[in-house]
């Protein structure tokens, strides 16, 4: 596969980033000071359930693109109501939300990125907008060649566009570029555009024992690390 | 002007790289291959003079927005109808208008991006398309933070909407960000926009002694290098 692939895009909350985690911790930072004790797990769980929801609302055409942190902003609301938490002022709600520009990476992420790199052209393909991804980025070393995804793309995968968008930002064939993600339905619509998949085991993604420890469909490639994937493709 | 500043924009023909002696290198070389032998120099000049008029068919609504390498590949059938070479393949026309893929930078600036992104989140803001941005960065080690500019904005520079696009990407408002330029031209749209503006020399531009040695409009910073630029802001 490694020679005709010039390429590599990411899905990253789940793949490259334990947003469960990561969540929990910045909930349970801010909203302790505000006297709000609750399960933080199950906060950043119930705060990731209304993701799709959202974003189908956009995927259907029912209201236009914006990006992913305004759709973090509503689904805070919800989940804050949710779990009875009413002090929080907008300033505060404000800056909880922006607890995901603060997720910290799987160990194996920012080294086999970086080998990556070195042989292919690496960027993410996420719903997450750019400076989401640019936060990221930063606070854990990922050496992207550019930001690509949703907010290039003006729609949420897996709608084609951002695939294809992705692919045609670079001048490649949808068969030059690797999908990667740990979410077998993120491949499964790469893959019915012709690009070549590769799935990375991220069995804790939703807790201890909770995440997809193999693909559910064929793909190129399936890893348990990023450095994995960069020593099968041979870097 | 530090403190209230997180992005730095930049400008990239003619600011970062060194497009004429690169472009005459290259046509040069793919040229003499073809028993073609004249003023590469000029050859790069009057390539390069093609540029705003065709990016302006797209500023007034004339022709719909497309990548700078499709424009750069019009400008190069013109060039090289005006120069009289007429015995290039298309495939060996397709490799020569990559040439604006393999520009090589001035000597201060992949130190001086390294420098500036300790504290900044660092992007291009140029009429290149994202494509073109990663080639040049990759070519080069610049260490972009993510490409912006005009693919993303779907117009070219100095219409407002290229820097405000790039603004609105990272969530900043134009005064947080500093476009950085060659070119007074580039600053004094941005500076209309609310952007802080620092000017860099590039003396020899367009050859010896034909480049911008200081901005003929008022700017925040004027500097003569990359490096100078992070001194300047404490990096």
């Amino acid at each position: 596969m490694a020679l005709a692939v010039k390429a590599l895009f990411f899905d990253v909350f789940g793949t490259l980033v334990d947003w469960r985690t990561s969540i929990a911790r910045e909930a349970e930072a801010q909203l302790k000071s505000k006297a709000v004790t609750l399960d933080y797990f199950a906060f950043a769980d119930a705060w990731r359930g209304e993701y799709q929801g959202a974003m189908e609302e956009v995927r259907a055409g029912r209201i236009g693109f914006c990006k992913l942190d305004i759709l973090h902003r509503r689904n805070l609301e919800l989940t804050l109501d949710r779990f009875g938490v009413s002090n929080l002022s907008e300033e505060e709600k404000r800056a909880l939300n922006l607890a995901w520009h603060r997720l910290d990476a799987w160990p194996d992420v920012p080294t086999g990125l970086a080998r990556l790199k070195r042989a292919f052209v690496i960027a993410p393909v996420s719903n997450g907008n750019i400076s989401l991804m640019v936060d990221l980025a930063r606070r854990n070393g990922f050496p992207w060649d550019a930001i690509l995804g949703a907010e290039i793309a003006g729609d949420y995968k897996p709608k084609p566009r951002v695939y294809l968008a992705a692919a045609e930002a670079l001048d490649l064939k949808p068969e030059a570029c690797v999908m990667v993600a740990a979410h077998s339905s993120d491949l499964a619509a790469a893959a019915a555009l012709g690009l070549r998949t590769a799935h990375v085991a991220r069995p804790n993604e939703h807790g201890p024992g909770r995440g997809e420890t193999a693909p559910t469909i064929a793909v190129d490639l399936a890893v348990k690390s990023v450095e994995e994937l960069a020593a099968k493709l041979g870097v």
